[in-house]
């Protein structure tokens, strides 16, 4: 299978924040911020792979600062890593106040999808072009985070089991 | 500070899915799911602390199954965890096919939480009392967990510069 | 047909309220609780039934208290009354204040299902076994209900004809 | 306090139902239709005493035909009964077939609201003055309605009590 | 084929104000304001058409004053010009401020409408039926303004090819 | 005042269409897309004010293919002519299909907004800084624009006082 760059996938995806997108505190609830940065990444997702991609896990996601109503939300999503089914997205967001220009890096993220075939059977995935430093960079950290991902599923398979009420 | 008991602040969110919580492909979006997990494990951390809990980070996040519209999806939160500031708030995600009365777990989420005060300065927490089996490994596995972030962290510092499309 | 047990299709939803649940006087839409009585009644109904079951009428529905953005709203559900084809599902519906623990009883409704099959028809119900002191008297109160509803029938239809503005 | 007429207060709501009205079988979801209900009904209520005019009780509400995805839904209210500080106003729910403009009377509801003042205390509300045969009907068989509220309220009493799964 | 008059297809959209439309300001957000006019001018455009009539353009919308959560918001439509295979539909916008009566014409708008049949292709429309004095000055009105669209129309061809940022 | 260049107010919304943004035909909206094109120019408007600028018409919006559920829609805005309280802004509106990676230019559109300070007064505008010949032959074509609104206003004058049904 040809391979892609990563380009070719990168995607930002932006909106203004409104009442409706509040928590009762009055912020950005959120739960809100979380799916935008679902429907980036896997935007990401499905075009590395020309598929329907599903989400398989958030191995990472920290938020460091609160987004207000108003706020311009931009989320960048680019794929860091490509394995044989499964790849890491890793999307960064950044919110603007609007009246003042100020932007700040409210939170970074990385999830990883699965791209399925009409019967829902895993598909496998271009290999990923890498053509800068910063993208050889974020694939080996990327690596780093999947060894240590495998390293917890030992221990999370019997939290997994008993996370329940 | 008086400490509180697993139980006093474990919460079971519940609700039906339907066509507005699709994704294109016609089953629930993940980003909907993300949503409830995070309103699920915040109303635990908001109990737990009986002030304001924001959303610290998802510290990890897996689906094992699709969700579909008409399921009933039920969400149970429960602390496993409790720092000076900060708790870990673990989530299982059930899914009910209402017509077959058939239950999939189809999910589990572990997410950290801050409880600020007025002034949006972090609370100190009342001590998490544990009393059966399950909440002392939970707890210990949560201490592992947190402990394999603080770690990572140091990695995590050089990627978040970098995730910049 | 074989009975079924109260227990069996009694369910609790929960959901906390946002900013966009709220009408213009910043409290919780009456109309929001509604929709979420109707999903719990329905819940319980399609779970006795194993089947499509759809609303067919409110019979009675009371609000005591105004429920408030950030409140974590509960929904108990339990089918009362089953007859040939339709079934009486009371809800009992609580708010609690997350900061402050305060729970209030905030509304009671009491709904009428019917089972359908694929065509739109009317399906046969299982018949409602009854098995606490509770459930016998809350069995014989959805009577009473319904014998006062049929009663009121002959009014109702020559207003329904009329409620034309 | 100076009379109101029927007419002052009636309200026609009219909107066209979209997908994300539907319920997980399809058809508009019973709880989006008690939705616009309790809200046609608010806007005579309030028309009526030009005050925030809370729901107090959904008195009786019939669903007679399913509401389709694409169904303009019509929805008339009117003011039927005036008491010294609640009010019963009727609600009648039309679909039409925009591809074929086939109507139906699809639902009928009676709800109480009482009027609140800024501080939450109940308001004396303007009496209704009837102008037409229909409005003079209308008002006697509220009324008839409000006498077995009344009397169904001792046996009420004792259910709220207990719908408590 | 046969004539339809403008009452036949007229019709009135009205809806409340609640927060969840709001702007970031606390006003009602332009764009809900947007897509209840296109909702109010497509009903009338289907009922004219009696087929699937999609939106072509938005000719002209005027915004006078702002509307506030609360309001009720009145959309009158009415079909002014019907051309072969397309149709200007004309929509007013009305606010009510509920608790004091007030009403404002807060908007006004100038739509085009195709109607489709199953395969996507311009279906031939029944001619207008012009009864009253206003109905024949609106159409003129409606003429004149497509005069100029097309007049436009030269000059905006090369625009659309620039709008690229 | 300081002037302001086009790119530095220049922006890109974007999003993936859900089930929730259909209309009941099955494909996205006419009124979500306009809403997202009242937000994307309002994101330009008061990035150029720094201030909060309100929508004051649609002087024109075109759409060329239907968008479909799934699609990922990109909306570039940048302002085009600046007066001394008003502003033009236009709008590109792209489809992209995720699964095959066609683009397809849907929708052009060109609003004005008005700058407000805190009384709700017009405030003066920057000047607007014209660097490539693009932008020149914008801002040129948005001035032939609103000669040619500015005609019409004339004309438009008595059909508003008459867009009553």
């Amino acid at each position: 299978m040809e391979g892609k760059k990563v380009r070719e996938s990168q995607v930002v995806l932006a909106q203004q924040m409104n009442p409706q997108d509040a928590n009762p505190a009055g912020n950005v609830h959120g739960g809100v911020i979380m799916k935008m940065i679902d429907t980036a990444a896997g935007v990401a997702a499905i075009r590395h792979s020309r598929s329907n991609a599903v989400t398989a896990s958030v191995d990472r996601l920290d938020f460091y600062h609160p987004v207000f109503v108003g706020n311009l939300l931009s989320l960048r999503a680019s794929v860091n890593f490509v394995g044989k089914t499964s790849m890491e997205v890793g999307v960064r967001v950044e919110s603007e106040n609007l009246l003042t220009g100020e932007r700040l890096h409210t939170s970074t993220a990385y999830l990883t999808y699965v791209a399925l075939d009409d019967q829902g059977r895993p598909l496998w995935l271009p290999p990923l072009i890498l053509e800068t430093e910063t993208q050889k960079r974020r694939h080996q950290e990327a690596q780093t985070r999947r060894r240590m991902r495998l390293a917890e599923k030992t221990h999370e398979k019997s939290c997994q089991r008993d996370q329940e009420v």
